[in-house]
């Protein structure tokens, strides 16, 4: 097994499915978008489910690389993700606001949140197009189900994380909220139709999730 | 034309999109869907881009429809609308709650919403898989986009019409919020994996809503 040849295999899949859709990923196709021989991805992933399984493993292992950047581990925490080129632009890296709680706190998460929905409709779209493939082939193969559920399950748990290291109140309600309305802005990003970025105030990112963090946090009953 | 025929053409190539996927949208499989002659899918939308088109316009045909029923137009509003059985049964038909402002207002829009997303993952299962996929395609086809634009949009200002309708405060961003938040549910709800339902709470869809009214509707600083 050549480790190299296995994840620019894995990459492609990702490609084919993000460019042609869960129908498109075929042995074929994977081999000519990673540029190998006929028969190299059949020889690696040798049915179309170890293909998407494939892909589902690699989309799942930049998500914990992306989730790991953006834990709070440290000082730095507020630069977010390597992964996600303008994290912080919001806050700036020199605005001198401490990572943590606070008004300062809440500001860096809002920006953060926002360069991860910028990732998505540019440099991530890729892997994001590739991820709702998966997620609708998922609701016809339980198998693919059960593979992308801890993804999915980690993200609240993710998001409950930040809220609470940037000292907003993170009960169950509220984190579902962020989490539930972030996943629903993926696919209209992705899209990018006029009107609906309007309405759902998806045409202005640092403001969309200013104003989320605000709705969602607002402490009074709950 | 046969306008009989036709739908039942539209509706097959819903339910071709729901189960093979937006590759699987062919002529052929809509003609064996539909049980009609080979052939006769090809004479109503002669290419795929047609089909597509046939299916998104059902689609949003069908979102008119429910959206309609949706309106608060009378005392009867509250019952919810009749593509959703089971509107209503948080409040129960008998429960005396009048329609309109107040607490009792907010239950039966809690209990509305809870019986939308039941169908999503019951009745109108096939509807919003298709849906789904059309998102999808709409991503890789700015012609299908702009087709599906308007529809989306006009979710936001329907849910802002039933917060209103309620009492509740509908500031875009709470709207947006909720809008949001109940679209980030529905790929969870068909899929249906155990773990990323606990964590979003979707496991008891009349708590969900109530929770998330509550949630977007706290009454502060917006």
């Amino acid at each position: 097994m050549n480790h190299d040849r296995r994840d620019r295999l894995r990459d492609a899949a990702i490609a084919v499915l993000a460019r042609e859709g869960g129908r498109g990923l075929t042995h074929r196709a994977v081999d000519a978008a990673a540029a190998v021989p006929t028969g190299t991805a059949k020889n690696y992933f040798p049915t179309r489910d170890a293909l998407l399984r494939a892909a589902a493993e690699r989309c799942a292992e930049q998500y914990h690389a992306l989730a790991e950047a953006l834990a709070p581990t440290g000082p730095e925490q507020g630069a977010g993700p390597a992964s996600a080129p303008g994290a912080g632009a919001g806050a700036g890296p020199g605005a001198g606001a401490e990572p943590g709680s606070g008004p300062a706190g809440v500001a860096r998460l809002a920006a953060l949140l926002a360069a991860l929905l910028r990732d998505t409709a540019g440099p991530g779209r890729t892997r994001v197009l590739a991820y709702l493939e998966l997620q609708a082939e998922a609701a016809r193969r339980p198998w693919l189900a059960e593979l992308l559920d801890p993804v999915a399950a980690a993200d609240f748990a993710a998001h409950a994380h930040l809220l609470r290291a940037a000292g907003l109140p993170a009960g169950p309600a509220r984190v579902r909220a962020l989490t539930l309305a972030l996943h629903g802005a993926i696919p209209h990003l992705l899209t990018g139709a006029p009107a609906t970025l309007a309405a759902a105030g998806l045409d202005d990112l640092d403001r969309f999730t200013r104003e989320l963090l605000a709705v969602v946090c607002e402490e009074e009953s709950r």
